[in-house]
């Protein structure tokens, strides 16, 4: 199923929409009192306006909310037009973590370093942890920070964790992916750059705006390992394309690196890292404020955002 | 004052221990009830149990604590005696940023690695972004993570953020300060070199463990750069000791940068990072299973750790 988190309109609370088999997007909360001619009581309805809670419920709540959706498909009074209604990031994470997993992404770093990919690369998953607090949705402004005068995007495939575990093997890991996002993963490059170079971060380069969206994918619909075209694209014009496929290491081996000493918790984010070539840095390319970043994966949609105006002070 | 989180007995919800004026600690929600002569409504019993929920509240309530704490030191029944109770880490932030502060520290890094200081980090205060999920407090044990020979310890002071704010100067960011703790940064040194290798965390490498404790000693007792000394040891014998007045950036400069863009949060901490030769990595020392690590910094206290047993695994 595809899975939104949406406001009918300002000032209301956000609202949980499913499309489940292909079917029309429904509302959650209609379709579940819809299907079943039940109304649901204070816990099952935050299981119908929270992503997170609905995440943390488990598999057994996640197909009924499939079975209902697919059922409530025929129910016009269920339907969501997405066209009307603000579109939210899907879920806000307690947790998001960064991996660097396109070799060619990381090949264009070496040769920009004179130097050659790091032999650790090749031996495990590597990750920043990224600022969750600075979460935007689809449609909106990444904000131009105070403090760079070289704003980037880079176009990710993100990773939405199911059910907890820990000390996972790669095999095991698969069962905990809930399933997948796109991550707009925004950088101040100068600032990366120097604070890199005293051998911490990405920090103030990254932690202004991280974009998800438009909705969570289930690995029961595009499996756990899903092939998927990427494509981004600013102000209409296409700059790179990749295939999902291209990752030098599973989302199964991510997970079970996550995992290892440490538990992992449903609704935490992994991203994939950029492939070489789908953000500005490896192109030699920089945006500019009003700039529209539209960052496109097969089977979960398109996520855009516009550039703020650069601060006064910059 | 000194605020403490902690637990009558096994089972038993936290609840918070005051000691304010150089008074006797006290239980902050019998203080309380003594005091003003009027039980605690639902909401003013979050406040006595929940260090976050205290700092949240703000400066208004941070002072009734106090003064509450003062005259509640002549009322026996009022007090905690912190040897019979178990005392649990003051609190478990949102988030965790750990900052290089202490330049003999960075010197002793760069001749590791044959360089030289960066210079950007005598152009800003440069942090990576811990695991708050992972914090322990006094008197427990550090996991051994399965995938580390090389367990270590950091010595840390650690400040704790007050009053919400963004963009702030460093002049404006001292008010933002509630106070301080320690930090034990527990390190697998192995895995973290060789990640940071590869550009990016460190990450497995810090994510297994972070103790906090024993209290949180507030800004307007010791100042907002409060000059403290700061003495670690193993197994009774000193490994290290420094002042915290050798940091080369200002805990309203830490402030003042992490606030740039986005907004601070009550109740997140920032470490100072080690001062140089307060770690085992800056003494060519290593830590053994069952090994006693205590961090005593003045004014704060002792946070004490053991070091837990090997996984058969490792």
């Amino acid at each position: 199923m595809r899975l939104y988190q949406y406001r009918p309109r300002e000032g209301d609370i956000p609202r949980l929409a499913v499309s489940s088999g292909g079917g029309h997007v429904v509302d959650s909360e209609r379709a579940w009192t819809h299907v079943t001619g039940t109304e649901p009581g204070r816990t099952t309805r935050m299981l119908h306006h929270w992503m997170r809670a609905l995440i943390e419920e488990g598999p057994r709540w996640w197909s009924e909310v499939a079975d209902v959706a697919r059922q409530a498909s025929a129910i016009p009074e269920a339907h969501v037009d997405l066209g009307d209604v603000e579109v939210l990031a899907p879920l806000v994470p307690d947790a998001l973590r960064d991996f660097l997993t396109f070799e060619d992404h990381v090949q264009r770093g070496a040769r920009r370093r004179d130097g050659e990919v790091p032999a650790y690369w090749y031996e495990a998953p590597v990750y920043y942890k990224g600022n969750p607090r600075t979460v935007i949705g689809p449609d909106t402004e990444c904000p131009w920070p105070p403090y760079t005068q070289r704003l980037d995007f880079e176009l990710e495939l993100a990773l939405v964790v199911g059910v907890r575990g820990r000390d996972l093997t790669a095999d095991e890991a698969s069962a905990h992916i809930f399933g997948f996002t796109i991550f707009d993963d925004f950088s101040a490059r100068d600032v990366q750059v120097r604070e890199m170079s005293a051998w911490l971060g990405p920090a103030k380069g990254k932690d202004f705006a991280n974009a998800l969206g438009p909705c969570i994918v289930t690995a029961d619909e595009v499996g756990a390992e899903p092939d998927l075209e990427m494509v981004c694209r600013v102000n209409g014009e296409e700059w790179g394309r990749a295939r999902s496929s291209q990752m030098h290491w599973s989302w199964a081996e991510i997970v079970a690196h996550s995992s290892r000493g440490e538990d992992i918790h449903p609704g935490d984010v992994y991203g994939s890292g950029t492939p070489g070539g789908c953000c500005g840095l490896d192109l030699d390319r920089e945006l500019s404020p009003g700039d529209v970043v539209e960052l496109e994966i097969e089977r979960i949609g398109v996520l855009c955002n516009t550039i703020g105006p650069r601060p006064d002070s910059s």
